[in-house]
């Protein structure tokens, strides 16, 4: 059965960098739009050149595309203006972008309240300004601003609006719900209307999430006839985020619903990296990636409920609504308070560690993991940890290196000339091998200083951690009602008497051959949890690399 | 005309709590009971008694609920068993909750898979568990698990499952999109179906995140016919999470296609709290807020984009889709490196500083916010050093204290008991007026220390921070290209190279008078961005309570 093509517009480089807290440099912008070339998709939306210099300078060195088709956004001309003199359509123009997507309004209300003209004005405004764009042998597309709520309100008008730019050589009309307050079976019916009046336009749908619906409103009117549509990577974009694609790409690709019926330029490959891509953003974001995301979330595929995890070791079609490694996701299985035991086997396994179900050391490790999960601890994302914990408990791990004591000083002063300054010293007195070392560092911050001195001399391992290196470090302030029992000296100042606060802190370390793992350490004292945490990343490096055993601490 | 009645159906203590990370206190179960009670929740189920301490806890003493019906929740009898002899069930009627949820089976695959007993045996178990509950005196309910894949798989065994609870004597049956991988036209039809093929029958929804539609799949079930509807505050819940309530009162209580159609319980009152709500929930799990929750979020009346912020000055139904305080939500007019002159203005008058939009100094202000927002100041919740830095820049904040220096020691030793312990300990020096102070504190962390010697002695400012609190102390790592421009000490260490990290600290400030704030610092060292915010918080209060300058330092 030939299959309806269906066209992808990603807008996370211009809708989405609407987002509160949000700001792109070129060189972030040239990274996402290569990513999403190459899992496939049809239109980058770079953004909107002239309105600012970091879009001007995107738009002046265009990225590379293998596929994508790099597309500029803008306003239609000015009221007053002819479209050939209108510097904004001019600064479009301009560019070397093949496509170029305007936004007209196409609500009565709006063209009253936000841009004060006659309506039959907009309406020309909308046509002028797409034969311009066409007429430059641009694709040219029309964003209609708030047609649903146009619709809803004055459907004659918001029609006017969007003939007018189709008849004016509009490759695409894509309609936008702007404010996002459209419910599903609105869109669905609304968008039939629009392609039985105007057999053959070619529609698009843009659409907000400010009812937490945007992904089902742009399913609804794929269903009624959109053959274009848009939106941002995880959802992106102002007030509560545009159509989250990743969302979209999963279900048209998988569902046999769309999928059977439509065709996309996502390919095999490109799925299996939308999880990768997904993250991508985050990173250049530097936010945590939501663990709850549909088909990419760490936890979308994630088991806590200890029946849950037998039946999915059985068949994982018993929890899991498509395979994650089809969307280059995984499957985890947590350990929690809640664990059962088969939890905590699966998790042993992922780390390499087999037991037997009756082994009695199982439930000692269970209850270990309870008791520091219950201070703090959280092992979701820290295997290095837990795997060190469950080899603790095994007797697996020697001694290598004991500290005896540490000192870090943190100092804000003036210097010699006069400038403020802040430093950061760390003393750390180590033993190996019964030999005392005493070394010293300093850094930008204190658990900076204390990593430098922990790594100055660790004697004979000293060969093994040169290529250690720490990426990431992350630190959560946690509430809990026990927090006394984790607290190392005996004041209980207003913070702890008031909020009961522990610090958790999560590192990521590396090595020269490319291994990653995560350590967490957990104090009211974040110097403290840090300790904890560069401790364990130093041990596991030694575990795992095969280091011989020290003698222990000397008297 | 007389609407049709819906019930809200809460299951956050529940399905809520098998959420990655997420752990209930008795105390904290009790706490969201009470608040979704207030707000006019039909249901709250409150968990699993006997499958867990803290379940049976909260069981033993249920909360008192003035309008909501508490719920229990369990599994059908066990095979092999009757339900008279069945522990589960008895455990569950022993319990004083008046109505009882219990899941049953519905997909042939998973009762050969999971159950491994024969197709007819589930529908007897099922049939048999709810005879027993309703004849108990409990309000019965069954949760068709995985209804909708059993539905598409074999609708004839999925319709026999649950025709057997409803001729049992259940008073709903809840259809489950257990692996949420249903899509909202497949619910629609189904669920039509369904009410068409028993007429009378009273049907629930209780749908998953997997696709992003879950609250979609509510509504186009409710459509349909299903007259309750389970949900979770915020969509929490295990992987994707399960239909958000928050979204779905929203949308129910305010949009007219269902608002005029159905009555909720939710009482007007309690919608206004509807944010509030929501926070509680993120304030006990100690999460930050989704500020891009739909209806509730931080973002979700926030606007970022100049045009954006003119019009909604003018009228704001152009950009919002519902009035923010009907949910008890508030606009926000965001500062950000697009910020235009509208933004500032209005962020200004927020803060209670209104200026001519030609006053030269509304330049200045806007060249100060985006260059401290490059150098990783957020003042999106920052209101407090927000304030400070306009009237900053205004020349209305007098010298009051002026810190010469500071030391923090943070030293992990062994005690003369031979207990391993971390200690704190701050000095500052600080100057009054020209009189040189010297204090000193304790705490269980540098910054705790730190904090407790900046309060020790203010000289003559001491009676104003008597009742000063810190409330919340949140620390995020920030990846910036351009650390070094903050960065105080020369030195530059692995760290610094690799990642160019910087640490933003955010503090909640509270006084006797009820009156919160909130402070930022921004720098490479930890320690000195908790000590910038905590000097914000100090000149705040100074300010605000009209404390008299001082006399500047002395050489």
């Amino acid at each position: 059965m030939s299959r309806e093509r269906l066209y992808l517009f990603d807008t996370t480089l211009r809708d989405g960098a609407q987002t509160r807290g949000v700001d792109f440099s070129v060189e972030d912008k040239r990274a996402i739009a290569i990513a999403l070339d190459k899992i496939g998709v049809d239109y980058v939306e770079g953004g909107w050149p002239g309105a600012n210099p970091t879009d001007t300078a995107f738009f002046a060195d265009p990225p590379a595309l293998k596929r994508a088709t790099f597309t500029a956004f803008g306003m239609t001309r000015r009221p007053g203006r002819s479209a050939d003199n209108d510097p904004g359509l001019a600064g479009l123009t301009g560019t070397a972008a093949p496509a170029i997507c305007i936004v007209g309004k196409s609500w009565d209300f709006q063209v009253k309240v936000a841009l004060d003209i006659p309506l039959h004005e907009n309406v020309e405004i909308i046509g002028d300004s797409i034969a311009h764009l066409a007429a430059k042998g641009r694709e040219a597309m029309l964003d209609a601003e708030h047609f649903f709520d146009g619709y809803k309100a004055n459907p004659a008008y918001a029609m006017e609006c969007i003939r007018a730019a189709w008849a004016a050589g509009a490759k695409w009309v894509v309609l936008c719900d702007t404010n996002g307050g459209t419910l599903p079976h609105e869109v669905e019916r609304i968008v039939a209307d629009v392609a039985d009046a105007v057999p053959g336009i070619r529609l698009g749908i843009h659409a907000h999430n400010d009812t937490e619906n945007a992904v089902a409103n742009s399913l609804a009117a794929i269903r009624s006839g959109a053959r274009q549509v848009q939106g941002t990577l995880n959802g992106l974009g102002e007030r509560c985020g545009n159509a989250n694609l990743v969302s979209l790409i999963g279900t048209l690709c998988l569902k046999p619903d769309f999928a059977e019926r439509f065709e996309t330029g996502i390919t095999q490959d490109g799925l299996r990296h939308l999880t990768q891509t997904s993250r991508l953003l985050d990173e250049i974001l530097n936010r945590s990636p939501n663990r709850h995301a549909a088909y990419v979330g760490q936890a979308a595929f994630a088991h806590k409920g200890g029946l849950h995890v037998s039946a999915v070791l059985k068949d994982p079609r018993t929890y899991e609504h498509v395979p994650p490694e089809s969307v280059g996701n995984e499957r985890h299985v947590l350990i929690s308070d809640q664990a059962g035991k088969s939890n905590i086997l699966a998790r042993l396994h992922d780390v390499g560690i087999d037991l037997d179900p009756k082994d009695p050391r199982v439930d000692r490790l269970l209850e270990t993991v309870k008791e520091r999960e219950y201070l703090g601890y959280s092992y979701d994302g820290a295997d290095a940890s837990f795997e060190l914990m469950a080899r603790r408990v095994l007797g697996q791990i020697p001694d290598y290196f004991f500290v005896e004591s540490f000192k870090v000083l943190v100092e804000r002063r003036y210097n010699a000339r006069r400038e403020l300054v802040t430093v950061s010293e760390a003393i750390v007195r180590t033993q190996v091998d019964g030999n005392k070392l005493l070394s010293v560092g300093e850094g930008n911050g204190p658990v900076n200083a204390l990593d430098a001195a922990l790594r100055q001399d660790l004697g004979k391992y000293q060969r093994y951690i040169e290529d250690l290196e720490l990426v990431d470090f992350k630190v959560r302030i946690l509430q809990l009602g026990n927090a006394a029992a984790v607290s190392g000296p005996a004041s209980v100042d207003r913070w702890q008497a008031g909020t009961g606060a522990v610090t958790r802190v999560l590192i990521e370390n590396a090595d020269g051959q490319g291994n990653r793992w995560f350590t967490v350490g957990v104090s009211p004292n974040i110097v403290e949890a840090s300790f904890q945490a560069l401790t364990d990343a130093i041990v596991y490096k030694l575990y795992r690399d095969g280091a011989p055993a020290g003698t222990g601490p000397a008297e």
